[in-house]
């Protein structure tokens, strides 16, 4: 049977939107017909749900994190990025077990659901837990096995790993979940090994994502050591011949950005995360200006340390006019349009995907307009932009399922989540501060 | 009869933390005492409020905003601070009236309390009606009538309404409401009249707020027309020789600096309006370093655009990190610091404010620690500075009186405020957008 909401107003992208009673039809996971005013077919053939005070936007996608940090959440701040993991992150890692990662991905689907992300991009570790805790959920998921390759031994078992998590989950759930290759840097990937992961990519088909260009350190290590940036890095070992999403950006030059724009690589914008770990400020209005295609990523909780894609939409919208003090740079609906479609683009879904078109997925989210963010209501979008927030987001479908109802997941066992992660907390640490 | 809350984990300040079963009482709008562990009194003479899964904070201080300015939330974005304050808000606030004022405070006063903000400092127009509803909503409201000095009858007009607001309205409430002179800004106040300004604020025996130093235009200007910098004019006006806060300071050197140290100028720091506005970012790091007191302010809604203050929080503690690319600057505890008891000396309140301990004003916030923010919890000072987020905010005390219970402001009638806002909205721009 399909699904009819009747809505308040309804977001179809950065460029459509319907100030008013609107509908949306969902059928077989896809949004059949949308139109303005009530729906026009028969009511008794439909589940209708009368939604007159709700917003409805596309889902969010979450275009970089690794989700299962939030077990790692608040465990180390206010230190730079290198001596953060050696120090704080990598110590916890360590002694991370499979079942950790399970619930701690679990966690994360059950913070980004609330907050109205219906598709992350994820890459850790025991991702074969990961993907389960995923399905579960009922989020999308874009997964990949991070691969480091400083040494034989490292690389023989990343390329086992990846190719074990590719053929086993790629379209599973439904086609929900899919995975790509995760090369985790130029710093701990050196480029014979970054060939031998654009060769396997190609043999299993499925794209490839890396961190690129994070840290000024990274860059000139990069350039003392191959005499090129990370970027120019990559092209040179082949990964450009492949669909490519490179998280961060923050320090490319004007070459830089020529041979992303060329190559059509994507990159996922982690604002908050390079502020917090003091990276710097991304040249995202260049990257845009350049027709990079740009979505916006949290980054692991550990790093942010929340999975809030609303903060990230603000702050890709209010930063760059800061920095740069020009107050039409990023403008709202370039922020939307990086929270979905672009984002969308970024995590590989096909071109149906992050807007709430007809043929398009029926990934929706219900904003609560009776939330003082949307009073007194000049603009749709800039109030979805500028001042709504998690704690708006009231209902999500992904694929046509429900899976958020009244703020709390239909999938998920929070308590039993919360009652977990914290027993693993106090494995890894001890309990309290 | 006294209040005992009993509650899961307590901050009292930035630095004094306890990470466990807690209880705080309040008598006559103070804490009497506090203590780990469950109340060690009689239960039985006391109202006692078990709250186990709840983290108890400090009320968050708003040093900076324009509260009725709610109205034109979303109104106009994306254009540079000249442009957007003569298209957009400068029209539309003409049409603005008494009641539009009244209902407009007041839902700003329902979104703070939502976010957990006890006081807020306000500088606005029709001033009696502003008062009157924060005397209902209540919160605390530090508030001013916005001076402009451009001619002799804005000035006459000026120095009326501030002293008839003063005497009507300082100490009101139960002393919940207190007044401050609220020159706009040099370049809407000349010197003689910043003179006559000061010079009230001696008689009235009331302390002053300002913008100052917001735009590299207002600076440029300034130093064209008065041959000094916006700080060093307001010192040879003589407001210096009064309690004075300055909101915004952007663009600082290192001599404001150390005059700002000198005389104590109390600076309201709001981060994303002045990233929204393309003013800058303040020299926040600086500023800390010189000994100067720093809060955190929302701005108005219109160019901000909401009054979450724990974005401002999160914000203060993660741009200057980033932007001067240095993890270690504005740590969580400073940033807490400004959210509360520097807030609280910003706003002028007396010493025992902003903080939980005994002898101190009970404006409590209590934040739900079974959200995914405060999961797994490895650090309580932590989740609320860089994870946590207006939605974890569930109840809130002012002076000892409850003013949001479940999510609920107590004391305003929430769909009211909704109605007449969205009316007023109508009669000002049109339905929609």
């Amino acid at each position: 049977m399909k699904t009819v909401l009747e809505v308040g107003a309804l977001i179809q992208d950065a460029q459509h939107i319907v100030d008013g009673p609107a509908y949306l039809v969902m059928a077989d996971g896809l949004i059949e017909s949308t139109g303005a005013g009530t729906y026009p077919g028969d009511p008794a053939a439909v589940q209708r749900i009368k939604r007159p005070h709700s917003l409805a936007i596309p889902g969010l996608v979450n275009a970089h994190g690794h989700a299962a940090m939030t077990l790692l959440r608040g465990a180390g701040d206010d230190l730079p990025l290198h001596a953060w993991l050696e120090q704080r992150i990598f110590p916890l890692e360590a002694k991370l077990t499979e079942e950790a990662v399970y619930w701690g991905t679990l966690l994360a689907c059950w913070e980004m659901l609330r907050s109205g992300t219906t598709c992350f991009v994820d890459m850790y570790f025991f991702m074969h837990e990961a993907a389960a805790a995923v399905a579960e959920s009922g989020l999308r998921g874009v997964l990949s096995w991070g691969m480091v390759g400083l040494d034989d031994g490292s690389r023989r078992q990343a390329m086992a790993h990846a190719r074990s998590f590719v053929t086993r989950w790629h379209g599973a759930a439904n086609g929900r979940i899919t995975t790509t290759l995760g090369p985790h840097a130029p710093y701990t990937c050196p480029p014979d090994f970054l060939r031998e992961v654009a060769a396997l990519s190609a043999e299993l088909d499925v794209p490839v994502q890396i961190h690129l260009a994070e840290t000024r350190r990274e860059v000139a290590e990069c350039l003392e050591q191959y005499g090129c940036t990370p970027i120019q890095l990559v092209e040179r070992c082949g990964l450009c011949t492949r669909p490519l999403l490179a998280a961060h950006c923050v320090h490319v030059t004007d070459a830089d950005i020529e041979l992303m724009q060329q190559h059509d690589i994507r990159v996922a914008h982690n604002p908050q995360s390079n502020l917090k770990l003091a990276s710097g400020v991304a040249p995202v209005p260049r990257l845009l200006q350049a027709g990079v295609t740009v979505g916006l990523g949290t980054d692991g909780a550990a790093s942010n340390n929340n999975l809030d894609l609303f903060e990230e939409l603000r702050l890709a919208a209010t930063l760059h006019k800061g920095v740069s003090e020009d107050a039409t740079l990023v403008p709202a609906a370039a922020a939307f349009h990086m929270a979905t479609a672009a984002g969308a683009r970024c995590a590989f879904l096909p071109p149906n995907s992050g807007r709430l078109a007809p043929g398009c997925t029926a990934d929706v989210v219900l904003l609560d307009m009776q939330s003082p963010h949307f009073v007194p209501g000049h603009h749709r979008l800039s109030d979805v932009v500028y001042a709504a927030g998690a704690d708006d987001v009231t209902d999500v479908w992904v694929a046509g399922q429900q899976v958020l109802a009244g703020r709390e997941p239909v999938t998920l066992d929070t308590e039993r989540v919360r009652y977990e992660v914290i027993r693993l907390r106090e494995r890894l640490t001890g309990p309290g501060n």
